[in-house]
């Protein structure tokens, strides 16, 4: 099992009800599985206090080594993923200096009005440190507890994108796993999922930094037109390179030896 | 708290990795909200027996009454939903009769050699009762252990869906929660998500069975456009009409005293 666990934790009464895709977790995803993250839950919760302190302690009890979490820190009564997060922490929750100077900047060069919903977007665990949000007004949070990297971000797309971007991913570039992360996507007809199983549980032993997955994108039955996604990590560039081209070979050769047809290979 | 708690679990490498979209968990949530389930939680997992097996007991162990299953019913070596959720129940993995039917049946009449991969879609946990797929091969999986219920849907969507409406709804509409659910929606300019957050408040305090979330669609400075969602939920259609009716016309009212202007109301 690798080292190198990270957990989603979204935050919202709307995705809980259907209004809103989360795709905030889905561009997380792949950040974090490019930067050689393994992301083994993704998990949305309500906008409780009790949710939220039971999914950040649980991370942090099985020592997860990076949680991200989206929602929570604008300036309304229910945004109170800072809070919470001091709370599952044991940390009071108290007015971050660094954090309320990014605050106060941002609304004084824009001649806003420094409101008590607005200041309590600088309050935090006590020991986090403010990400700057290039974009809108809270900063992100990055705080350390044991072995685990806590990182809260606001909902709003654009921002949780720019804060990550700038102040999360250099630095988890810098002392996170070093680990490569490849892929490649083969698309085939005239063999249903089924027959496909054994070719790919082969292929899938022929290296353990490989993994193989099959989406039928029409139905077996009928227009069985299927995407083979290929995929490997490894420390060195070349291991993962070398493993998915030799493993995307043996697919090809396979399913053509059993009538399938490849449309497309990237 | 509700008495119908649902969570929804998803299953499947390719939420974690970033490369698919998890929209099944969205309307899923959408449709059980509308039912009148209390969503608490969405979790994804990847397809491996420690994390799935997991997460299933878990919603067992806290009598969850209602559990939302996708993915990992289909006939490839990882599609193994079905026999880590007979672990998870601690019941043997059997090969139910009117599931083969189904199966066998389908098969038959498109003429499709019944291989063992795919008579591993008639294999359920014992007790389990399948729901036929209209549109593909895997039937999903009825299941009750104590008070919570299990519904194991594949992750092809046509399929959940399909599965779901014509086997799931229905027999939750019987036995469900008799709660109806409404939404209003209000487009607002001219007022920045703090100065809203006081009249939301209030707002919010107006009636127990009403939520009111405020969503910045510009940013908060610049282009201060922002949708305020009011939804609520009562077991009498009337209360939960009335409810929102009022509330809507007093932040209607408290915004425009505070200068905002209303865009749009739906």
């Amino acid at each position: 099992m690798s080292k190198y666990i990270a957990w989603i934790i979204s935050i919202g009464n709307e995705l809980l009800i259907g209004k809103t895709v989360n795709t905030n977790a889905t561009w997380l995803a792949r950040k974090l599985t490019l930067l050689g993250y393994d992301v083994r839950r993704i998990i949305t919760v309500p906008d409780y206090e009790d949710d939220e302190v039971e999914v950040f302690r649980d991370a942090i009890n099985r020592g997860v080594r990076l949680v991200v979490s989206t929602g929570g820190l604008g300036p309304t009564f229910d945004d109170k993923t800072s809070e919470y997060l001091a709370k599952a922490l044991n940390r009071p929750y108290v007015l971050n200096d660094e954090a309320l100077r990014l605050v106060v900047e941002k609304f004084k060069s824009r001649g806003i009005e420094l409101t008590e919903p607005r200041l309590k977007q600088a309050k935090m665990p006590l020991g986090a440190k403010p990400l700057p949000n290039p974009v809108g007004t809270a900063p992100g949070i990055w705080v350390e507890e044991g072995s685990t990297i806590i990182v809260a971000l606001p909902g709003v797309p654009a921002e949780m994108m720019s804060i990550f971007e700038n102040y999360v991913e250099p630095r988890l570039r810098e002392i996170g796993p070093k680990l490569y992360f490849v892929e490649r996507s083969i698309e085939v007809k005239n063999i249903p999922e089924a027959d496909l199983a054994p070719i790919i549980e082969k292929g899938m032993k022929m290296s353990n930094r490989i993994y193989i997955k099959s989406h039928p994108k029409g139905h077996e039955i009928g227009a069985p037109y299927i995407e083979i996604h290929v995929y490997a990590s490894a420390e060195r560039k070349e291991d993962a390179i070398s493993d998915i081209e030799n493993v995307v070979q043996y697919l090809i050769k396979s399913i053509k030896e059993k009538g399938g047809m490849i449309l497309n290979e990237s």
